[in-house]
């Protein structure tokens, strides 16, 4: 049987999967990568122990931060433009002591972008799920959330915007810190405030409207409990600017949304609003990516 | 005798000022305002107590924080454009309990700036004392500087930036935070790439390119210790590409810079290794300013 693991810094996540591609099972632990330091190999083993005992030995496909730098085996980067094919003849067939195999796939690269070689982790999964077939401009909503372009059935470029990051860091650290009250849910209102400072036509940048979350503030107009949707308008919003000056798109134009947690539906919000048309994909592109990664690569072996 | 004071969240300075305008004593204590709540005037009172013995009552002049909504006593903002006697005439003058006369400087606001009035607290001073005869363009270093026009002997206009916030965050909170390695003084190489990047010809912005401190080191380009100059030079240069966008500067124009710590020298390496003329003030600003607003507010009384 196969298994998809997801193994982020705090969490290791697993999906056993049946012949159909479909999900049978699931387990989740606490044991993140960061915990897991010189023990990967039999935390693996104990987690997936239940499905061993029914299913003999395991096939292992994993994407992601596990082959990055501070994972368990660090695998490179294969450089865009890439194909399905380009990414599976990369991936590293690991033969592990309980008799599973685990397939690492290798992130990308696109050394298209000045001055350093920009790169994805896991994405790149998750752009094969959603499926290279049709041309498209993709963005995957993330704390170094990622644009790509699909063309010619490859995964033809991307860059990354570390939007998710800086909200994050702003709320939680700088000085509206100290303002903000956090509230359950989004406020779309406030919300949509924010993306309107980022498209309004002011001849200042990014630096400046950031300051605008203190001064609505001081001048009374935005209450605490909005400082925080508000702040993230502005930055996705402006997310999307910088994304248009670089032709990634242009009103009136379509653009797919690929992710699995609540910031698609910020993405959807935020490129309505802009007068985009937006697809938003199923939520396990990651999953239906790493299927098939795995299967084309047992057939190049 | 005139005593200015500089009382920010950590640290209360203050200069006992001669007839002359020479400062003839100094002294700083920790009692910074976010420990002085609700004992402001005790505080001052004991802080100044040898220099009340010596010379009697005091004339003590304030700007900046101290007249903030997390201040001592609130004051309002000025709107620009603002000359020295439009500020003036907005001082407020307190008699205090121990018979000292406390003046309090008011901010400034642009009510110009799109959505909400953009504010300075303390500035105001500096440019006063920096002067308001000749027209310039004056960069103000800071967590949040400042950019400000003078024109016709008035404070014309300005703009906040973020930038050294975002720099200190960045190097402290974010995913670089583990990574970088805080050296002494600054590697100038390291400013200059990160200067390179801002200003090359991308047509990513600023959300993408500060992804290339990660990438960077990622490809072996930039070391630990190479990491906080880098940005702190891609983050300054990015402001002045912004700052040219307004239409604040044109390559070959002069550049004011105005400020007292060691964030001068990276504005001026920034200023002249884009084609500007930087023309450093002198690091007394603050203080020239405060004489300056207190002595024309005495006139106006």
């Amino acid at each position: 049987m196969r298994v998809v693991i997801d193994w982020s810094a705090t969490r290791l996540e697993a999906a056993l999967v049946g012949g159909a591609d479909d999900v049978v099972d699931r387990i989740g632990t606490d044991d993140g990568l960061k915990r897991a330091a010189g023990r990967h190999e039999a935390i693996l083993d104990a987690a997936l122990a239940p499905w061993r005992r029914t299913h003999g030995s395991l096939h292992i496909l994993a994407a992601g931060m596990v082959g990055g730098r501070s994972g368990w085996m660090e695998i490179g980067y294969v450089p865009a433009p890439a194909s399905l094919a380009d990414i599976a003849r990369a991936a590293r067939h690991v033969a592990l002591a309980n008799g599973d195999r685990l397939t690492l796939i290798p992130g990308l690269c696109d050394p298209a972008a000045p001055p350093f070689p920009d790169v994805m982790r896991g994405e790149e999964a998750q752009l094969v799920g959603h499926g290279l077939q049709r041309d498209a401009v993709v963005v995957m909503p993330g704390n170094n959330g990622k644009w790509a372009r699909i063309g010619g059935g490859r995964i033809a470029g991307f860059r990354t915007f570390v939007t998710g990051e800086l909200v994050a860091l702003l709320l939680a650290h700088s000085g509206l810190a100290g303002i903000a009250i956090r509230s359950e849910g989004r406020d779309w209102r406030a919300f949509a405030r924010g993306l309107e400072c980022a498209a309004g036509p002011d001849r200042h940048g990014l630096l400046t409207r950031l300051f605008t979350a203190r001064t609505g503030w001081l001048a009374g107009q935005l209450a605490p409990a909005e400082i925080g949707d508000y702040l993230r308008g502005l930055l996705i919003g402006w997310e999307f600017i910088e994304a248009r000056n670089a032709g990634l798109w242009l009103p009136g134009g379509t653009l797919d949304i690929v992710g699995d947690d609540d910031r698609v539906d910020d993405y959807r919000r935020a490129a309505e609003g802009l007068g985009l048309t937006a697809r938003v994909a199923p939520d396990d592109t990651a999953l239906r990516g790493a299927l098939a990664i795995g299967a084309e690569s047992m057939l190049l072996a």
